[in-house]
């Protein structure tokens, strides 16, 4: 019986810094990085199959229909999915893989993905997310404080998830959900049934010696 | 808020290597191991407070009655239990706490903590079992089936533990209960109340290491 790999989901509130551990931690692990799809035009440097996979409108809706999709949505015009057969083929084939995703979605795959790991990202305070947020250039305070608001409403989320890691340092970060995926690999619920057909091999075994 | 330690309960069956992972965990770490009461005498060599708490039976039948042990059971005549305020003190100071137990032990303590970290230590293979429990010196065919039938039973425990390591070698599998321990300290039903809390302004000082 092959190992499966284990869909990790990284997800949490703008500005707690998904995007930076996503890489460092792809930097140090063959991981897997689920890429998604989209009806956005590309961006100028942005490759087909390496930043997303580029559809036109009516192709992703076929998908849509087919069930192609672990999640997807529209935002400004354009959609967005998470392709099921990509993630499940690596996971088959052993590989573990990441998918860095806003909150709203990851909830939608976890209908889908009851055995993913999801892991919330959590900003190392509420000060240092505002900090973050005002770096990313608002304009003003108003927009300021809307985006505020929904970093802390977001973090309400957090109890829908598996795990939550403060982002204080990216390196302890990354190792913390190197460890939660150790554990993970670790846990009876995964692994019962190999325990418990591998136990097979000794009374036969010994009855023959 | 202090942290409070999580409480690592170390189990398995009999030549799995609980000792020795035990041993080398605690080499690399600062884990305060729980040490049991007795009524049996003390060794040439051992030391009250060190390798056991030795009681006389009256004593140790007030401390049950005063229900002092998370768990106890008498074994060829005496009694031998685990003592409940030293562990939760050590908890309560933040210091996660090792607890080496056998099977049905193991059972007993998670009637009573069930925020414990249950981990079932494996032995490689059944062949590699059999190997151990022949070197442990059964002088008759007999015994020697009698031991692997038993060992073969203790696994079904497995389906009762949160974890399963195993033991392959000393350094993977302690490397792998150390990161259970840095998994669970992740989880959010262990830090839910916290990180809700510290949305309010608070720093989340208490989610460091």
């Amino acid at each position: 019986m092959s190992k499966k790999g284990i869909l990790i989901v990284i997800s949490g509130p703008s500005g707690a810094g998904k995007g930076t551990i996503c890489k460092a931690l792809l930097e140090r692990n063959e991981y897997y990085l689920s890429i998604s799809a989209t009806t956005r035009s590309p961006r100028k440097g942005e490759e087909d199959g390496i930043n997303y996979y580029f559809l036109d409108r009516d192709e992703f809706k076929t998908k849509i229909e087919e069930d192609d999709f672990l999640e997807y949505a529209e935002v400004y015009g354009n959609l967005y999915g998470t392709p099921r057969s990509k993630v499940q083929d690596m996971l088959d084939s052993g590989k573990d893989v990441i998918l860095e995703i806003d909150i709203q979605g990851a909830l939608r795959v976890k209908d889908k993905v009851d055995d993913g790991v999801f892991i919330f990202i959590l900003p190392p305070s509420m000060e240092e997310l505002k900090q973050r947020i005002i770096k990313r250039g608002s304009e003003t305070p108003e927009s300021l404080m809307t985006r505020f608001k929904s970093a802390y409403q977001e973090i309400n989320y957090v109890s829908k998830y598996n795990y939550a890691v403060v982002n204080d340092t990216v390196d302890k970060a990354v190792r913390k959900i190197e460890s939660i995926l150790i554990a993970e690999k670790c846990r009876v619920d995964r692994i019962k049934e190999k325990i418990l057909d591998s136990k097979e091999g000794l009374i036969h075994e010994q009855l023959y010696d």
